[in-house]
């Protein structure tokens, strides 16, 4: 039996080691509508003013505000109704002192017009209106270009697109945009205990948990699971396996066998082929992390147990498909503040990631530690909301700390 | 012209009378691995223990406990490996007083033994082991059942699913699930000023935003956007529309036609094939929303400006999809706490949707206004962080008030 890893790195320097080997994916070319959480590749510049011409803002009457000047309940202006202005055309009709033209939200505005009246401000007469304040000029007019001028940058690149981003997108005059391609990722679960959902439970096997919760991740980071197996504890089948995800895909997750047992020989399997740049994290729970480098493809030997898995994809794999996808990596887990109920013992040197609950009692959010054996212990993760950080100057946090805890899910909690 | 709504009402009244019509969809089977941002239907009831047998929660030597009580350094405990365990299997071998057996992480403890010793805590002398302290019963073994027991109830009803959520289903033993179907959304932009992105864009014409950016939202709170149209101003067109909409799909959207303009019939169109329950509502932006129900099917006409209709969606239509899903409706932007830069002005009686941009000054967060003029101004969504809710009770926000801001984005925002 090999015993144990030569030395754990900290998570950071792990983090660097992978990421200052990638670089971003290539573009492809989509329609803007098909934009969601898709990554633009150049900055985005406005085709058009937006609007493309002075519109208004209101259901009413287009006056020049002058004709206003002066006006008032007491001494109203009359002005004659010369025209309607339609929606979707650019009106015909000139506003001559002493006019004004019926028009709607989102027409646009005739010439010699400045102001729109509410349609509440006004009486009409028959073939006038009475006036009785005074408009200023733009009053109720949305100017050409007030919201995007034609040649601004409108979002910039390593952008994630969000709704109205796609929005001003085609606000602006594109239906085609450059976005980078989505990474495809291989999922290998292995181990020869592990059996499908759905197969019969035979004695001493297990369900292959990893597969369909590190799929499910890669999904949820805007990424493609494409090449999914399960592959037993044996050199020649992970080889095999492993020469084709790098044939097909950007990315190869191995789960189990990346600790120093003896059938642990994910890091061979990495060596034969290329290099290790990661062997041992100084993490708990994720400490048998491998990370390598094939062909310019990262490749990850993640734990077998699954909590530790999700961790390690959460903490390695996650900011390494957010690179390819040209973004920054960040973390989107939504944060809340809590106070701790128990302490939470952790060592010097080592980042932990502690599942917790929270509750609220008196208007106040604590946290407490979801009770644990073993990383393997898949309920802790399904029963905590989020977890704590415990970074690698902190010999363990105390009671009543102040903490930040990273939420999994996005379920409201409302803030105190 | 019509002029103006007969009565506003207020936003959570609205959001009551839409709601209270509505009950979930009905479900479907499918497999686990699909089940990625699925609602389950009934609680989820664990089949077998977790794990199904003891496990060695390491890689060692499966011993009897009680054979190392005793041992120290100085006057080690001899036992004699009498075997090795393979993983995915159950041991045909037995543990007897002074035995020791191989065994690694994963694999099932023979009979007899009762805890794992650490391979780094032992030496190896041929074919015996050197124990140098007392391992208590337990010590390094997953019991039977510690993670989940059969028949516990795993995930409730009502449950979106996240990725350990589908890892434990499948931990305890199933593979098909019975989850709420996918509600389809028909989204049916109005307006004879509209043209599709791509079209040349000719003198008073505007690109439809709105399709493209409600479409977007449909599919980021886990619904279909099956029915999309864009339909000119016009009474028989609309009607069409809104009969294969109500034929084909769960949820009718239309934006633009709802305010008081003469071109504004979608009340009148609601009307003439169902009933409306809400025409105006007092918030802003979204004062003309109306809501309405055909054959059962929740109808609404958001407002045309592309700002007002989104946030109107948020607060309408994303209640409504998750209780169709079966769900408790939420909101799920992460909320962080801001101090005001410069106070906000709203009316009581009216609740406001402000647009803020985040910024952080000597580690706090500030939020400022995104300036605006009318709601039809993108550009202020897309350059804010996140919104402030203005509740009905204040006349507005002071400077220097603290206040949760819902964030649109998921960008991390490293607190305080």
């Amino acid at each position: 039996m090999k015993k144990g890893f030569k030395k754990l790195i900290p998570v950071s320097e792990a983090i660097n080691a992978v990421l200052s080997e990638l670089k971003p994916l290539k573009s492809e070319i989509i329609h803007v509508k098909e934009g969601l959480n898709r990554v633009i590749v150049n900055d985005i510049v406005a085709r058009y003013d937006v609007p493309m011409f002075d519109r208004s803002a209101m259901d009413g009457y287009a006056i020049r505000s002058e004709d206003s000047f002066g006006a008032s309940v007491t001494d109203p202006v009359y002005l004659k109704i010369t025209g309607r202005i339609e929606i979707g055309t650019i009106p015909d009709i000139e506003i001559k002192t002493g006019d004004a033209a019926q028009i709607m939200t989102g027409a646009a505005l005739p010439k010699g017009a400045d102001a729109v009246i509410k349609v509440e401000d006004t009486r009409e007469h028959g073939h006038s209106i009475e006036v009785i304040k005074p408009y200023p000029p733009r009053k109720n007019v949305s100017i050409r270009g007030e919201d995007v001028r034609r040649g601004d940058v409108i979002l910039k690149q390593g952008h994630l697109l969000h709704p109205q981003d796609i929005g001003i997108i085609i606000a602006s005059g594109h239906d085609q945009i450059s976005v980078i391609r989505k990474p495809k990722v291989s999922i290998i679960s292995t181990g020869s205990e592990l059996i499908d959902p759905g197969e019969i439970l035979e004695p001493g096997k297990i369900f292959d948990v990893n597969n369909a919760t590190l799929s499910s991740l890669v999904s949820q980071f805007h990424s493609i699971p494409s090449f999914t197996r399960r592959v037993k504890d044996d050199r020649d089948e992970l080889l095999q396996a492993l020469e084709k995800a790098i044939e097909q895909t950007d990315v190869i997750v191995f789960s189990g066998g990346s600790s120093v047992g003896e059938y642990d020989i994910i890091d061979e399997i990495i060596l034969q082929k290329g290099k290790l740049l990661v062997q041992g994290v100084a993490m708990r729970p994720g400490a048998p992390t491998l990370i390598g480098i094939i062909n310019n493809k990262p490749v990850f030997g993640l734990p077998g147990s699954p909590v530790a898995a999700m961790i390690s994809f959460d903490v390695f794999v996650r900011p390494t498909l957010q690179t390819l996808l040209g973004m920054t990596p960040y973390d989107p887990k939504p944060i809340i503040k809590a106070k701790l109920k128990r302490s939470i013992p952790s060592e010097v040197g080592r980042r932990d990631f502690a599942r917790v609950r929270i509750v609220k009692e008196n208007n106040e959010f604590f946290a407490e530690l979801v009770r644990v054996r073993g990383s393997g212990i898949i309920s802790t993760l399904v029963k905590a909301d989020g977890i704590i950080e415990v970074s690698e100057e902190r010999e363990g946090l105390s009671k009543g700390d102040s903490v930040d805890v990273k939420l999994f899910s996005q379920h409201y909690f409302p803030s105190s």
